[in-house]
């Protein structure tokens, strides 16, 4: 955090999966921190490690080192309000929900395009210039290399979570080319580990704990994926803030290795030691623009000297224990 | 038309530069026609041809060939209605004013992005397919290929407008995959011919009949840039939706020409007959996010027998004679 001196951070999302993960990762580094949530899918849970920073009341400027704010980004008047002397932005908030856009287009343009949008107009009338986002491996729609570098070819959207992305991404640099903004883009894989509460590990998980005799799968069990851990995603942020100063920074963010859905049902299964009948819907894919391969060239992010620190088995397996741990989750939809 | 009966045709922005041009050609191939447009930057007086068909009652179903409602794309329930019966969407209408995007950072984003969403959304509701979209070469940002081909590498966007543009490819990519979609995407370069009422052929020849010895320039003069001829935009327009079959059917549209904007300074001044002294200003570009050089690769295009049948010089000499018949253009904003 040396060359980057953040100053005052806020995050959006700050209660979500990898938003909390940072929050605690930031907290300790020593940073002021705010996490400006809805709690649509975030929860306070998720901060009760960061909420003890909630009432350390620094020396130099008697001010809390941890600011909890329950806001949307569509609501601009409070988000801008929250913004006030900030001087970082990591946008992480997001609906996340790859799988039923169809179901209802509007969300991933409300809750990833035009809040993006708003992120960037707050960011602007309180003169902060440096954010960090989330974007997704999800945006190089059905690439014709593997592992996908940066620069692939001009990407053609399968989802409407990948189209908000790209639109997102593409506000972001106009942005930094209008406004002179700096950004650092990541474009993540899958991510597993604490505080993970959405996808396909937590709902097989979820489905055995109330029936171990019958697993449901979307898709033929083929889809073959990347997943890098929170703590790695975590660590690759930092580095590629701290380390790379261009105007427009664009990184991947994922591991070498890949898994099918039907290799990652078997650690599942043996984790939690029950032999489920494996029911397959919907034929080869998930769902609609699910991609049926992400593997993604990080090289990129490597040459700054990040590397990923778990297996994927490792990933998974953490995970598992996490969602045991906390059985909450699995009662929530 | 005869692969593609396109049935009743919506053409959003049809009162616009392109759209109006348009709506022309398919009424006189026979198409009954709904334009839909709010009349911001469009014009009735671009409709004059087009409005003789709006008393034409064919004998089949006593309709109107021509319907011209005002409405705008924000305004979901009427356009919802209005698409009504359509089969074929040309989306035309956009905030085209690139140059100023940093004044009102939300225009493209209303304009383009969340009109072009409503527009798939009305389609959607009334069951309509098919769509054809002029996105811009603008989206490419600073390629570096020239001339630059579709699948050029994933682009950075460099204006808010490219930004926008790039939304709605994505979005419409998206319910393609997901919707069932077919769609014909366009990115254009510049145009120039009949209805032309937007970009610096105008502002130049509205500042040269103000003042005929002092002409001021946006940048250096040494911006490169291809225009095409609007009719020949049309040509590939309607070749592409006729002759390309796939679900996304990408391409550029252009002439392998460019011309410097000295070059056209030259060109405006001898058919106008003046001298006057220029005035540069703004650097090297014309303003933020401005492409230095624009040349799109077209093969695709032409591998279906398109081509472009005007030169540069051509088109802003029928240009300059438009402008100078229709003085009104010259006259507004």
């Amino acid at each position: 955090m040396e060359t980057h001196k953040f100053g005052k951070v806020l995050i959006s999302g700050g209660a979500g999966f990898v938003g909390s993960n940072l929050v605690d990762r930031l907290l300790k580094d020593g940073h002021q921190v705010t996490v400006y949530d809805n709690f649509s899918t975030g929860s306070i849970k998720f901060l009760s490690n960061a909420k003890k920073y909630n009432k350390l009341i620094t020396e130099e400027d008697s001010s809390y080192k941890l600011y909890i704010i329950e806001g949307d980004l569509l609501d601009t008047e409070k988000l801008t309000k929250s913004m006030q002397g900030c001087d970082f932005v990591f946008h992480l908030a997001a609906n996340a929900d790859v799988r039923h856009g169809t179901e209802h287009p509007d969300k991933d343009l409300k809750q990833n395009t035009i809040a993006t949008y708003n992120v960037l107009e707050a960011m602007r009338i309180n003169n902060i210039k440096k954010i960090a986002f989330s974007s997704t491996g999800s945006i190089y729609g059905e690439p014709k290399i593997f592992p996908t570098p940066e620069n692939a070819e001009f990407p053609i959207q399968t989802s409407l979570y990948g189209a908000s992305k790209l639109a997102c991404e593409g506000l972001i640099e106009a942005y930094c080319e209008g406004f002179n903004f700096q950004a650092w883009i990541f474009r993540f894989v899958s991510i597993l580990g604490e505080h993970y509460s959405h996808g396909h590990i937590k709902d097989f998980t979820q489905q055995l704990v109330n029936d171990p005799t019958k697993l449901n799968i979307l898709g033929d069990g083929t889809q073959t994926k990347s997943y890098l851990h929170v703590k790695d995603c975590i660590n690759g942020i930092l580095c590629a803030v701290k380390n790379s100063n261009e105007k427009i920074n664009i990184f991947n963010l994922g591991t070498d290795e890949v898994i099918s859905v039907n290799d990652s049902i078997k650690i599942i299964c043996n984790k939690l030691n029950v032999s489920p009948k494996l029911v397959y819907s919907g034929g080869t894919r998930g769902w609609t623009g699910d991609s049926p391969f992400i593997l993604l060239d990080c090289s990129k992010i490597k040459r700054l000297g990040w590397k990923s620190t778990h297996t994927i088995e490792n990933s998974i397996d953490e995970t598992l224990n996490y969602l045991i741990k906390n059985k909450w989750l699995l009662e929530s939809e």
